[in-house]
Protein backbone atom coordinates (compact mmCIF):
# COMPACT_ATOMS: atom_id res chain seq x y z
CA UNK A 1 0.00 0.00 0.00
CA UNK A 2 1.62 3.45 -0.82
CA UNK A 3 1.96 5.93 2.13
CA UNK A 4 1.87 9.46 1.04
CA UNK A 5 0.67 8.93 -2.01
CA UNK A 6 -0.67 12.47 -3.83
CA UNK A 7 -1.99 13.13 -6.88
CA UNK A 8 -0.64 16.01 -8.61
CA UNK A 9 -3.05 18.64 -8.11
CA UNK A 10 -3.48 18.42 -11.85
CA UNK A 11 -5.81 15.53 -11.52
CA UNK A 12 -9.34 15.43 -10.76
CA UNK A 13 -9.24 19.53 -10.42
CA UNK A 14 -12.80 20.13 -8.94
CA UNK A 15 -12.18 17.04 -6.64
CA UNK A 16 -9.42 18.50 -5.00
CA UNK A 17 -8.61 16.61 -2.26
CA UNK A 18 -11.29 13.70 -1.78
CA UNK A 19 -9.55 11.35 -3.14
CA UNK A 20 -6.32 11.20 -1.52
CA UNK A 21 -5.68 7.83 -0.34
CA UNK A 22 -3.78 8.78 2.96
CA UNK A 23 -4.17 11.14 5.98
CA UNK A 24 -2.29 12.45 8.79
CA UNK A 25 -4.02 11.20 12.13
CA UNK A 26 -4.30 14.51 13.98
CA UNK A 27 -3.36 12.30 17.14
CA UNK A 28 -0.12 10.41 16.76
CA UNK A 29 0.73 12.16 13.65
CA UNK A 30 0.95 9.02 11.26
CA UNK A 31 -0.46 9.02 7.97
CA UNK A 32 -3.06 6.21 7.64
CA UNK A 33 -5.75 4.96 4.53
CA UNK A 34 -9.49 5.50 4.49
CA UNK A 35 -10.20 1.99 5.78
CA UNK A 36 -8.27 2.96 9.13
CA UNK A 37 -10.58 5.92 9.55
CA UNK A 38 -11.59 6.84 12.89
CA UNK A 39 -13.29 10.55 13.41
CA UNK A 40 -13.79 13.74 11.48
CA UNK A 41 -11.44 16.26 12.58
CA UNK A 42 -14.42 18.27 14.36
CA UNK A 43 -14.93 15.00 16.65
CA UNK A 44 -11.53 15.00 17.41
CA UNK A 45 -11.57 19.13 18.63
CA UNK A 46 -14.37 17.93 20.50
CA UNK A 47 -13.04 14.76 22.10
CA UNK A 48 -10.01 16.45 22.86
CA UNK A 49 -11.64 19.24 24.65
CA UNK A 50 -13.36 16.83 26.36
CA UNK A 51 -10.43 15.50 27.42
CA UNK A 52 -9.23 18.46 28.63
CA UNK A 53 -12.45 19.19 30.61
CA UNK A 54 -12.06 15.79 32.40
CA UNK A 55 -8.53 16.38 33.10
CA UNK A 56 -9.61 19.75 34.81
CA UNK A 57 -12.43 17.95 36.78
CA UNK A 58 -10.25 15.40 37.99
CA UNK A 59 -7.42 18.02 39.29
CA UNK A 60 -10.49 20.08 40.99
CA UNK A 61 -12.05 16.56 42.74
CA UNK A 62 -8.01 15.82 43.89
CA UNK A 63 -7.45 19.04 45.22
CA UNK A 64 -10.88 18.66 47.29
CA UNK A 65 -10.37 15.79 48.70
CA UNK A 66 -6.79 16.82 49.73
CA UNK A 67 -8.26 20.01 51.92
CA UNK A 68 -11.22 17.29 52.92
CA UNK A 69 -8.62 14.79 53.89
CA UNK A 70 -7.62 14.80 57.68
CA UNK A 71 -4.59 14.09 59.00
CA UNK A 72 -5.31 11.17 60.83
CA UNK A 73 -4.08 11.12 65.15
CA UNK A 74 -2.00 8.36 64.05
CA UNK A 75 -0.50 8.96 60.98
CA UNK A 76 3.14 8.68 60.92
CA UNK A 77 4.04 10.76 58.62
CA UNK A 78 2.49 13.25 61.51
CA UNK A 79 4.01 12.14 64.61
CA UNK A 80 4.69 15.70 65.92
CA UNK A 81 0.84 16.79 65.76
CA UNK A 82 0.31 13.50 68.06
CA UNK A 83 -0.32 15.00 71.22
CA UNK A 84 -2.46 18.32 71.30
CA UNK A 85 -5.27 17.06 68.48
CA UNK A 86 -8.22 17.43 70.35
CA UNK A 87 -9.30 13.46 70.45
CA UNK A 88 -11.96 12.81 72.76
CA UNK A 89 -12.22 8.75 72.31
CA UNK A 90 -9.82 6.16 72.13
CA UNK A 91 -10.80 2.80 69.89
CA UNK A 92 -8.76 -0.74 71.33
CA UNK A 93 -8.52 -4.10 69.78
CA UNK A 94 -9.72 -6.48 71.56
CA UNK A 95 -7.36 -9.10 69.81
CA UNK A 96 -3.61 -8.79 69.49
CA UNK A 97 -1.91 -9.75 66.09
CA UNK A 98 -2.63 -13.60 67.00
CA UNK A 99 -5.69 -13.24 67.11
CA UNK A 100 -5.32 -13.81 71.34
CA UNK A 101 -6.95 -11.31 73.65
CA UNK A 102 -4.54 -8.10 74.25
CA UNK A 103 -2.99 -8.49 77.33
CA UNK A 104 -2.41 -4.77 77.26
CA UNK A 105 -3.76 -2.97 73.90
CA UNK A 106 -2.41 -0.31 72.92
CA UNK A 107 -5.37 2.64 72.38
CA UNK A 108 -5.77 4.26 68.92
CA UNK A 109 -7.19 8.06 69.22
CA UNK A 110 -10.08 9.91 67.38
CA UNK A 111 -12.28 11.95 67.47
CA UNK A 112 -16.29 11.30 68.29
CA UNK A 113 -17.09 13.58 65.60
CA UNK A 114 -15.04 11.68 62.63
CA UNK A 115 -16.58 8.24 63.90
CA UNK A 116 -20.14 9.49 63.67
CA UNK A 117 -19.45 11.23 60.64
CA UNK A 118 -18.37 8.21 58.68
CA UNK A 119 -20.33 5.06 60.63
CA UNK A 120 -24.10 4.94 61.25
CA UNK A 121 -22.90 2.14 64.26
CA UNK A 122 -19.97 4.42 65.75
CA UNK A 123 -23.15 7.33 65.16
CA UNK A 124 -25.68 5.80 67.29
CA UNK A 125 -23.32 4.37 69.77
CA UNK A 126 -22.13 7.73 70.55
CA UNK A 127 -25.19 10.11 70.37
CA UNK A 128 -27.09 7.72 72.20
CA UNK A 129 -24.78 8.30 75.34
CA UNK A 130 -24.01 4.43 75.54
CA UNK A 131 -21.14 3.41 77.39
CA UNK A 132 -18.78 3.53 74.99
CA UNK A 133 -19.79 7.09 74.59
CA UNK A 134 -19.58 7.81 78.50
CA UNK A 135 -16.08 6.24 78.91
CA UNK A 136 -14.80 7.45 76.11
CA UNK A 137 -13.57 4.02 75.00
CA UNK A 138 -14.62 1.71 72.48
CA UNK A 139 -13.86 -1.77 72.38
CA UNK A 140 -13.59 -3.85 68.93
CA UNK A 141 -12.99 -7.09 68.97
CA UNK A 142 -11.90 -9.84 67.09
CA UNK A 143 -9.31 -7.32 65.60
CA UNK A 144 -5.52 -6.66 65.64
CA UNK A 145 -4.19 -3.63 66.64
CA UNK A 146 -2.89 -3.13 63.04
CA UNK A 147 -5.97 -3.18 61.41
CA UNK A 148 -7.93 -1.09 63.86
CA UNK A 149 -5.36 1.62 63.19
CA UNK A 150 -5.75 0.98 59.27
CA UNK A 151 -9.95 1.30 59.79
CA UNK A 152 -8.82 4.40 61.92
CA UNK A 153 -7.03 5.59 59.18
CA UNK A 154 -9.26 5.63 56.76
CA UNK A 155 -11.61 6.73 58.18
CA UNK A 156 -9.67 10.41 58.00
CA UNK A 157 -7.86 9.82 54.98
CA UNK A 158 -9.86 7.32 52.84
CA UNK A 159 -7.00 5.48 52.09
CA UNK A 160 -5.30 2.31 53.18
CA UNK A 161 -2.26 0.57 52.28
CA UNK A 162 -3.38 -3.13 51.72
CA UNK A 163 -2.43 -6.45 50.91
CA UNK A 164 -4.79 -9.57 50.91
CA UNK A 165 -5.03 -10.30 54.48
CA UNK A 166 -5.42 -6.52 55.39
CA UNK A 167 -8.04 -6.65 52.85
CA UNK A 168 -9.92 -9.17 54.72
CA UNK A 169 -10.12 -7.44 58.04
CA UNK A 170 -10.92 -4.43 56.75
CA UNK A 171 -14.12 -5.42 54.88
CA UNK A 172 -14.90 -7.13 58.01
CA UNK A 173 -14.82 -4.12 59.77
CA UNK A 174 -16.26 -1.85 56.96
CA UNK A 175 -19.16 -4.57 57.33
CA UNK A 176 -19.50 -4.20 60.84
CA UNK A 177 -19.29 -0.71 61.28
CA UNK A 178 -21.50 0.18 58.08
CA UNK A 179 -18.37 2.31 56.26
CA UNK A 180 -19.35 1.50 52.35
CA UNK A 181 -16.89 3.52 51.01
CA UNK A 182 -14.29 1.20 52.79
CA UNK A 183 -15.55 -1.84 51.83
CA UNK A 184 -16.09 -0.87 47.96
CA UNK A 185 -12.49 -0.07 48.29
CA UNK A 186 -11.35 -3.55 49.86
CA UNK A 187 -13.97 -5.31 47.45
CA UNK A 188 -12.40 -3.69 44.29
CA UNK A 189 -9.09 -5.10 45.73
CA UNK A 190 -9.86 -8.66 46.15
CA UNK A 191 -11.64 -9.01 42.96
CA UNK A 192 -8.60 -7.82 41.16
CA UNK A 193 -6.34 -10.34 42.87
CA UNK A 194 -8.55 -12.96 42.41
CA UNK A 195 -7.26 -16.37 40.52
CA UNK A 196 -9.27 -19.99 40.76
CA UNK A 197 -6.69 -20.97 42.97
CA UNK A 198 -8.09 -18.76 45.55
CA UNK A 199 -11.72 -18.25 44.25
CA UNK A 200 -13.75 -20.94 46.44
CA UNK A 201 -12.05 -19.20 49.60
CA UNK A 202 -13.07 -15.42 48.55
CA UNK A 203 -16.62 -16.99 47.33
CA UNK A 204 -17.14 -18.47 51.19
CA UNK A 205 -15.81 -15.03 52.76
CA UNK A 206 -18.07 -12.99 50.38
CA UNK A 207 -20.95 -15.00 50.92
CA UNK A 208 -19.95 -14.64 55.32
CA UNK A 209 -19.72 -10.90 54.44
CA UNK A 210 -22.47 -9.63 52.34
CA UNK A 211 -19.67 -8.39 49.90
CA UNK A 212 -21.59 -8.76 46.33
CA UNK A 213 -19.35 -7.48 43.77
CA UNK A 214 -16.74 -9.79 45.08
CA UNK A 215 -19.23 -12.73 45.40
CA UNK A 216 -20.23 -12.16 41.83
CA UNK A 217 -17.14 -12.07 40.55
CA UNK A 218 -15.60 -15.63 42.21
CA UNK A 219 -18.52 -17.63 40.94
CA UNK A 220 -17.97 -16.09 38.07
CA UNK A 221 -14.51 -18.06 37.82
CA UNK A 222 -15.44 -21.04 39.56
CA UNK A 223 -18.32 -21.56 37.21
CA UNK A 224 -16.01 -20.99 34.20
CA UNK A 225 -13.75 -23.71 35.67
CA UNK A 226 -16.42 -26.24 37.24
CA UNK A 227 -14.70 -29.20 35.75
CA UNK A 228 -11.84 -29.09 37.94
CA UNK A 229 -13.78 -27.83 40.86
CA UNK A 230 -14.46 -30.83 43.02
CA UNK A 231 -11.23 -32.21 42.96
CA UNK A 232 -10.13 -28.74 45.29
CA UNK A 233 -9.63 -29.17 48.69
CA UNK A 234 -10.87 -26.26 49.74
CA UNK A 235 -14.02 -27.63 47.72
CA UNK A 236 -14.07 -30.59 50.59
CA UNK A 237 -14.09 -28.78 52.82
CA UNK A 238 -16.79 -25.87 52.04
CA UNK A 239 -18.94 -29.08 51.08
CA UNK A 240 -18.40 -30.20 54.53
CA UNK A 241 -18.52 -26.76 56.83
CA UNK A 242 -21.36 -25.01 54.80
CA UNK A 243 -22.75 -27.15 51.83
CA UNK A 244 -25.54 -25.10 50.91
CA UNK A 245 -22.90 -22.69 49.56
CA UNK A 246 -22.27 -25.50 47.44
CA UNK A 247 -26.20 -26.40 46.78
CA UNK A 248 -25.91 -22.20 45.61
CA UNK A 249 -22.98 -22.83 42.92
CA UNK A 250 -24.61 -25.63 41.16
CA UNK A 251 -28.05 -23.93 41.50
CA UNK A 252 -25.93 -20.93 39.50
CA UNK A 253 -24.36 -23.64 37.11
CA UNK A 254 -27.73 -24.63 36.07
CA UNK A 255 -29.13 -21.61 35.69
CA UNK A 256 -26.33 -20.45 33.94
CA UNK A 257 -26.58 -23.07 31.14
CA UNK A 258 -30.43 -22.96 31.04
CA UNK A 259 -30.04 -19.22 29.70
CA UNK A 260 -27.47 -19.67 27.70
CA UNK A 261 -29.11 -22.84 25.92
CA UNK A 262 -32.52 -20.76 25.48
CA UNK A 263 -31.95 -18.38 23.43
CA UNK A 264 -28.49 -19.17 21.44
CA UNK A 265 -27.73 -22.84 20.10
CA UNK A 266 -26.43 -25.35 23.05
CA UNK A 267 -23.06 -24.90 23.48
CA UNK A 268 -22.61 -26.11 27.41
CA UNK A 269 -19.04 -26.30 28.33
CA UNK A 270 -18.21 -30.36 28.69
CA UNK B 1 -18.63 17.97 -3.37
CA UNK B 2 -20.10 14.23 -3.40
CA UNK B 3 -20.88 12.24 -0.77
CA UNK B 4 -21.03 8.35 -0.15
CA UNK B 5 -19.14 8.87 -3.79
CA UNK B 6 -17.79 4.90 -3.89
CA UNK B 7 -16.13 3.23 -7.24
CA UNK B 8 -17.12 0.04 -8.25
CA UNK B 9 -14.58 -2.78 -6.93
CA UNK B 10 -13.48 -3.23 -10.71
CA UNK B 11 -11.58 0.20 -10.45
CA UNK B 12 -7.67 -0.08 -9.28
CA UNK B 13 -8.07 -3.71 -7.82
CA UNK B 14 -5.18 -3.43 -6.50
CA UNK B 15 -5.72 -0.47 -4.29
CA UNK B 16 -8.94 -1.24 -3.20
CA UNK B 17 -10.41 1.12 -0.43
CA UNK B 18 -7.75 3.36 -0.11
CA UNK B 19 -8.67 6.19 -2.25
CA UNK B 20 -12.48 5.99 -1.50
CA UNK B 21 -13.46 9.72 -1.18
CA UNK B 22 -15.93 9.80 1.54
CA UNK B 23 -15.65 7.48 5.25
CA UNK B 24 -17.57 7.39 8.23
CA UNK B 25 -16.60 9.16 11.40
CA UNK B 26 -17.06 6.80 13.95
CA UNK B 27 -18.13 8.94 16.78
CA UNK B 28 -20.86 11.02 14.93
CA UNK B 29 -21.17 8.48 12.48
CA UNK B 30 -21.77 11.03 9.76
CA UNK B 31 -19.92 10.76 6.21
CA UNK B 32 -16.56 13.08 5.98
CA UNK B 33 -14.10 13.80 3.58
CA UNK B 34 -10.31 13.21 3.96
CA UNK B 35 -9.66 16.85 4.04
CA UNK B 36 -12.10 16.97 7.11
CA UNK B 37 -10.25 13.75 8.41
CA UNK B 38 -9.32 13.85 12.81
CA UNK B 39 -7.41 11.06 13.57
CA UNK B 40 -6.77 7.21 13.00
CA UNK B 41 -8.93 4.31 14.03
CA UNK B 42 -6.65 3.10 16.29
CA UNK B 43 -6.10 7.03 17.94
CA UNK B 44 -9.71 7.08 17.97
CA UNK B 45 -10.18 3.95 20.26
CA UNK B 46 -7.46 4.75 22.28
CA UNK B 47 -9.30 8.07 23.39
CA UNK B 48 -12.38 6.35 23.78
CA UNK B 49 -11.00 3.98 26.70
CA UNK B 50 -8.51 7.08 27.88
CA UNK B 51 -12.23 9.31 28.13
CA UNK B 52 -14.26 6.03 29.98
CA UNK B 53 -10.87 5.62 32.32
CA UNK B 54 -11.03 9.79 33.09
CA UNK B 55 -15.18 9.28 33.58
CA UNK B 56 -14.47 6.02 35.88
CA UNK B 57 -11.70 8.64 37.75
CA UNK B 58 -14.13 10.95 38.50
CA UNK B 59 -16.94 8.77 39.93
CA UNK B 60 -14.39 7.01 42.11
CA UNK B 61 -12.84 10.74 42.95
CA UNK B 62 -16.59 12.08 43.93
CA UNK B 63 -17.53 8.98 46.26
CA UNK B 64 -14.00 10.05 48.17
CA UNK B 65 -15.57 13.54 48.42
CA UNK B 66 -18.79 12.78 49.56
CA UNK B 67 -16.98 9.91 52.13
CA UNK B 68 -15.02 12.42 53.51
CA UNK B 69 -17.28 15.42 53.69
CA UNK B 70 -18.22 16.23 56.93
CA UNK B 71 -21.50 17.67 57.85
CA UNK B 72 -21.42 20.87 59.18
CA UNK B 73 -22.83 21.08 63.10
CA UNK B 74 -24.95 23.69 61.09
CA UNK B 75 -25.81 22.49 57.89
CA UNK B 76 -30.01 23.22 57.77
CA UNK B 77 -30.31 19.75 55.88
CA UNK B 78 -29.04 18.49 59.04
CA UNK B 79 -30.63 20.19 61.87
CA UNK B 80 -31.33 17.26 63.68
CA UNK B 81 -28.19 16.31 63.93
CA UNK B 82 -27.30 19.62 65.61
CA UNK B 83 -27.42 18.81 69.23
CA UNK B 84 -25.17 15.98 69.74
CA UNK B 85 -22.48 16.63 67.76
CA UNK B 86 -19.29 16.46 69.46
CA UNK B 87 -18.45 20.21 68.89
CA UNK B 88 -15.75 21.40 70.92
CA UNK B 89 -15.59 25.14 70.30
CA UNK B 90 -17.73 28.22 69.06
CA UNK B 91 -17.02 30.98 66.69
CA UNK B 92 -18.78 34.54 67.39
CA UNK B 93 -19.23 36.60 64.50
CA UNK B 94 -17.65 39.97 66.22
CA UNK B 95 -20.55 42.33 63.57
CA UNK B 96 -23.88 41.40 62.79
CA UNK B 97 -25.28 41.39 58.87
CA UNK B 98 -25.36 45.39 58.99
CA UNK B 99 -21.53 45.93 59.72
CA UNK B 100 -22.30 46.67 63.20
CA UNK B 101 -20.95 44.99 66.06
CA UNK B 102 -23.06 42.10 67.12
CA UNK B 103 -25.29 42.49 70.51
CA UNK B 104 -25.88 39.13 70.99
CA UNK B 105 -23.57 37.24 68.47
CA UNK B 106 -25.12 33.56 67.17
CA UNK B 107 -22.39 30.87 67.93
CA UNK B 108 -21.16 28.80 65.11
CA UNK B 109 -20.21 25.59 66.79
CA UNK B 110 -17.66 23.37 65.60
CA UNK B 111 -14.74 20.66 66.56
CA UNK B 112 -11.58 22.04 66.96
CA UNK B 113 -9.72 18.98 64.74
CA UNK B 114 -12.09 20.44 62.12
CA UNK B 115 -10.58 24.19 62.45
CA UNK B 116 -6.81 22.99 63.04
CA UNK B 117 -7.31 20.74 60.24
CA UNK B 118 -8.62 23.24 57.80
CA UNK B 119 -6.25 26.17 58.74
CA UNK B 120 -3.04 26.72 60.06
CA UNK B 121 -4.20 29.53 62.25
CA UNK B 122 -6.69 28.07 63.38
CA UNK B 123 -4.09 25.36 64.22
CA UNK B 124 -1.39 27.76 65.90
CA UNK B 125 -4.34 29.56 67.91
CA UNK B 126 -5.76 26.16 69.17
CA UNK B 127 -2.59 23.90 69.28
CA UNK B 128 -0.66 26.67 71.40
CA UNK B 129 -3.53 26.89 73.52
CA UNK B 130 -4.47 30.61 73.41
CA UNK B 131 -7.20 32.40 74.77
CA UNK B 132 -9.57 30.74 72.30
CA UNK B 133 -8.24 27.55 72.94
CA UNK B 134 -9.09 27.98 76.97
CA UNK B 135 -12.32 29.86 76.16
CA UNK B 136 -13.61 27.48 73.53
CA UNK B 137 -14.85 30.89 71.46
CA UNK B 138 -13.08 31.99 68.64
CA UNK B 139 -13.90 35.72 67.96
CA UNK B 140 -14.02 36.64 64.00
CA UNK B 141 -13.80 40.17 63.85
CA UNK B 142 -15.42 42.58 60.20
CA UNK B 143 -17.55 39.35 59.56
CA UNK B 144 -21.51 38.80 59.45
CA UNK B 145 -22.80 36.21 60.96
CA UNK B 146 -23.93 34.50 57.40
CA UNK B 147 -20.38 34.55 56.17
CA UNK B 148 -19.17 33.10 59.52
CA UNK B 149 -21.64 30.40 58.71
CA UNK B 150 -20.77 29.77 55.69
CA UNK B 151 -17.24 30.16 55.76
CA UNK B 152 -17.21 27.17 58.63
CA UNK B 153 -19.91 25.17 56.48
CA UNK B 154 -17.10 25.25 53.61
CA UNK B 155 -14.61 24.04 56.03
CA UNK B 156 -16.69 20.59 56.45
CA UNK B 157 -18.30 20.46 53.32
CA UNK B 158 -15.54 22.04 50.38
CA UNK B 159 -18.70 24.27 48.83
CA UNK B 160 -20.56 27.09 49.38
CA UNK B 161 -23.22 28.75 47.85
CA UNK B 162 -21.83 31.72 46.32
CA UNK B 163 -23.14 35.29 45.19
CA UNK B 164 -20.59 38.10 44.44
CA UNK B 165 -20.66 39.43 48.20
CA UNK B 166 -20.74 36.20 50.04
CA UNK B 167 -17.67 35.48 47.11
CA UNK B 168 -15.55 38.69 48.85
CA UNK B 169 -16.70 38.00 52.21
CA UNK B 170 -15.55 34.49 51.71
CA UNK B 171 -12.01 35.28 50.13
CA UNK B 172 -11.71 37.73 52.83
CA UNK B 173 -11.62 34.85 55.57
CA UNK B 174 -10.10 32.41 53.43
CA UNK B 175 -6.80 35.21 52.88
CA UNK B 176 -7.00 35.72 57.12
CA UNK B 177 -7.52 32.31 58.05
CA UNK B 178 -4.90 30.95 54.90
CA UNK B 179 -7.73 28.39 53.60
CA UNK B 180 -6.11 28.37 50.21
CA UNK B 181 -8.88 25.73 49.09
CA UNK B 182 -11.45 28.18 49.88
CA UNK B 183 -9.37 31.51 48.61
CA UNK B 184 -9.36 29.36 45.06
CA UNK B 185 -12.88 28.78 44.67
CA UNK B 186 -14.23 32.63 45.61
CA UNK B 187 -11.45 33.84 42.88
CA UNK B 188 -12.18 31.23 40.59
CA UNK B 189 -16.21 32.37 40.79
CA UNK B 190 -15.29 35.98 41.11
CA UNK B 191 -13.24 35.73 37.94
CA UNK B 192 -16.50 34.39 36.26
CA UNK B 193 -18.21 37.58 37.42
CA UNK B 194 -15.65 39.86 36.04
CA UNK B 195 -16.74 42.61 33.53
CA UNK B 196 -15.31 45.85 32.49
CA UNK B 197 -17.79 47.56 34.87
CA UNK B 198 -16.65 45.72 37.97
CA UNK B 199 -13.08 45.55 36.73
CA UNK B 200 -11.43 48.34 38.73
CA UNK B 201 -13.40 47.58 41.97
CA UNK B 202 -12.15 44.04 41.67
CA UNK B 203 -8.49 45.04 40.69
CA UNK B 204 -8.64 47.11 44.04
CA UNK B 205 -9.93 44.08 45.81
CA UNK B 206 -7.89 41.78 44.72
CA UNK B 207 -4.72 43.84 45.29
CA UNK B 208 -5.78 44.10 48.61
CA UNK B 209 -6.51 40.64 49.23
CA UNK B 210 -3.39 39.25 47.56
CA UNK B 211 -5.97 37.10 45.41
CA UNK B 212 -3.20 36.41 42.11
CA UNK B 213 -5.77 35.44 39.91
CA UNK B 214 -8.32 37.95 40.06
CA UNK B 215 -5.73 40.77 39.68
CA UNK B 216 -4.13 39.01 36.55
CA UNK B 217 -7.92 38.71 35.28
CA UNK B 218 -8.91 42.42 36.51
CA UNK B 219 -5.85 44.02 35.26
CA UNK B 220 -6.15 42.09 31.88
CA UNK B 221 -9.43 43.27 31.35
CA UNK B 222 -8.46 46.77 32.24
CA UNK B 223 -5.49 47.32 29.95
CA UNK B 224 -8.21 46.00 27.16
CA UNK B 225 -10.32 49.11 27.90
CA UNK B 226 -7.32 51.92 28.43
CA UNK B 227 -9.44 54.40 26.29
CA UNK B 228 -12.54 54.19 28.33
CA UNK B 229 -10.40 54.16 31.94
CA UNK B 230 -9.78 57.54 33.52
CA UNK B 231 -13.84 58.42 32.40
CA UNK B 232 -15.16 55.69 35.29
CA UNK B 233 -16.22 57.27 38.41
CA UNK B 234 -14.45 54.15 40.53
CA UNK B 235 -10.70 55.54 38.68
CA UNK B 236 -11.28 58.94 39.76
CA UNK B 237 -11.81 57.28 43.63
CA UNK B 238 -9.07 55.06 42.98
CA UNK B 239 -6.50 57.92 42.12
CA UNK B 240 -8.17 59.61 45.25
CA UNK B 241 -8.04 56.44 47.50
CA UNK B 242 -4.36 54.15 46.41
CA UNK B 243 -2.49 56.27 43.38
CA UNK B 244 -0.21 53.74 43.76
CA UNK B 245 -2.65 51.06 42.19
CA UNK B 246 -3.32 53.40 39.43
CA UNK B 247 0.55 53.53 38.75
CA UNK B 248 0.58 50.19 38.45
CA UNK B 249 -1.93 49.62 35.98
CA UNK B 250 0.02 52.27 33.65
CA UNK B 251 3.24 50.47 34.17
CA UNK B 252 1.44 47.46 33.50
CA UNK B 253 0.13 49.26 29.99
CA UNK B 254 3.46 50.02 29.20
CA UNK B 255 5.32 47.08 29.72
CA UNK B 256 2.65 45.49 27.73
CA UNK B 257 3.07 48.29 24.19
CA UNK B 258 6.73 48.12 24.72
CA UNK B 259 6.48 43.75 24.88
CA UNK B 260 4.22 43.67 22.30
CA UNK B 261 5.84 46.17 19.62
CA UNK B 262 9.45 44.27 20.14
CA UNK B 263 9.10 40.62 18.80
CA UNK B 264 6.20 41.95 16.63
CA UNK B 265 5.95 44.51 14.08
CA UNK B 266 4.20 47.64 16.63
CA UNK B 267 0.64 47.24 16.28
CA UNK B 268 -0.26 49.05 19.48
CA UNK B 269 -3.64 49.81 20.48
CA UNK B 270 -4.78 53.75 19.86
Amino acid sequence: MPRHRRRTSSDFESESETEIGTMKCLSCREDYESRDSGTCKECYEEASETEEELKREIDDLKAKVAFLRFWAPLDHHHHQRFSPCFTDVVLVAAADESGKPAANPVPVPAHKAVLASRSPVFRAMLENEMEESLSGTIKISDVSYDALRNFVNYLYTAEACLDELMACDLLVLAEKYQVKHLKTYCEKFMVSKLNWENSLLNYAFAHQHNAKNLLDAAMSLILDNMDKLSKREEYMELVERDPRLVVEIYEAYLSRQVNTAAPKDSSTKA
